[in-house]
């Protein structure tokens, strides 16, 4: 596999999945190991990650479950090729496409109303002054070419009925997210909040939105990242390592 | 203090604090002691309790701040008498009113846009065809009288620009809460979640909303009720036994 400056061949430890990434840019977190497990998708099923990144969620998506295609879409042409050359690596080209494309009317492209699930792990922060506008990692992290509103409005143009949609963020955007939710048919059915430790508040969230569904919110078990010493939790541990989405 | 059938007095075990409940009616719980102790009041504020039943909620605000006034309404009518003489067992005539009013539609009594804070524990379940509608723990408990949507326009039409509204519900509620609250023009701002034991998800939410504000979400730290051994833990002692509100 040849690797562009900068970009590295990390392991991702389980399945024998590995991933490209480029040590100057945005590397994946535990985001979106948290997203892909949180997650769930059927055999036979289809998917698309509104702004891929590397590809590490259709890389885990796809190499955990039995689904049948999962689409990731990414506005940036180095990081998409990044992706495109994961997917090689991982030998998933017939599970895994990954278009160089922009998400805001990516329906126009991919079709409405046809895809069971969407994931996202978006750009947190809000766009502002003192950002560079063409740096990647401020493009990974910032609202510059997509807001919150794009992702969700497109996730719900994407979604057939009764589609799923699963998505992280930080807790302070939460009732953005529930009102951008109901505008767009989106109900949120089961939210997990993230904590760094017990007895601190969650910074993050995980929300499972089904498309047209009625307002039923299902609250899960908090999900603990750190113990007391810094190390990861039994509840982490058991994420990184489990051979299947949908593990908790 | 005169006391009817079943009615009994119970001691608040803070500050010399007495109530008077009715053993076959709705006790108050832990919620309204913990919605209590959520809210804050400056010195010399008004505030109004919707549906405050026992009038547990204005007895502890008022025995626990410098609140110039604390209103109580309640449409049951042998609930408001009970609230009102326990207001007198505590001499507390000066500082807490109760009115034997329906909360909707109470700013034609008590005015519109004219109070600092508004607290409401109100019913948390649906109306439902099983249920007794002339039953006293029902209409305490169900959305049989008020539903939610009351509750939130009621305290919005009370409250002063940037007053603010503390309530506690079910998180499974937390959507229609927040959609609700846009469309009040009120702003979520702090959130803390009660989780029944730590490890499990929480099934209440405290919330603060602000009239008027800008987006600006604040989660606190989550509020343990158990321990492992279904004693209280210490976060719950410790607001049992606060003698100030806005203890945490």
């Amino acid at each position: 596999m040849e690797l562009k400056k900068n970009e590295q061949i990390d392991d991702l430890q389980i399945n024998d999945l590995k991933i490209i990434q480029n040590k100057d840019g945005f590397c994946f977190g535990i985001d979106a190991v948290l997203l892909s497990n949180f997650a769930r998708i059927k055999k036979g099923q289809t998917a698309v990650d509104l702004g891929t990144g590397t590809g590490i969620i259709p890389i885990l998506m796809a190499g955990k479950s039995n689904a049948k295609k999962v689409i990731g879409i990414e506005i940036q042409e180095e990081v998409a090729s990044m992706a495109k050359r994961s997917v090689i690596l991982n030998n998933m080209e017939d599970k895994v496409e990954i278009l160089n494309q922009d998400l805001v009317n990516i329906d126009k492209v991919l079709g409405v109303h046809k895809y069971d699930v969407v994931t996202s792990n978006p750009p947190y922060m809000h766009k502002n002054g003192l950002i560079n506008e063409n740096d990647k990692k401020a493009i990974s992290r910032h609202e510059i070419k997509c807001n919150l509103e794009d992702v969700m409005k497109s996730a719900s143009r994407l979604l057939k009925y009764n589609g799923k949609f699963f998505m992280i963020n930080r807790v302070i955007r939460l009732a953005d997210i529930i009102i951008l939710g109901r505008k767009y048919n989106l109900e949120p059915k089961r939210i997990r909040f993230v904590h760094p430790k017990k007895d601190k508040a969650p910074n993050l969230l995980l929300i499972q939105f089904t498309k047209d569904a009625k307002p039923e919110l299902k609250m899960e078990d908090p999900l603990y990242v750190y113990n007391e010493d810094n190390t990861y939790t039994q509840q982490i541990n058991k994420i990184y390592s489990s051979e299947k989405i949908g593990v908790i």
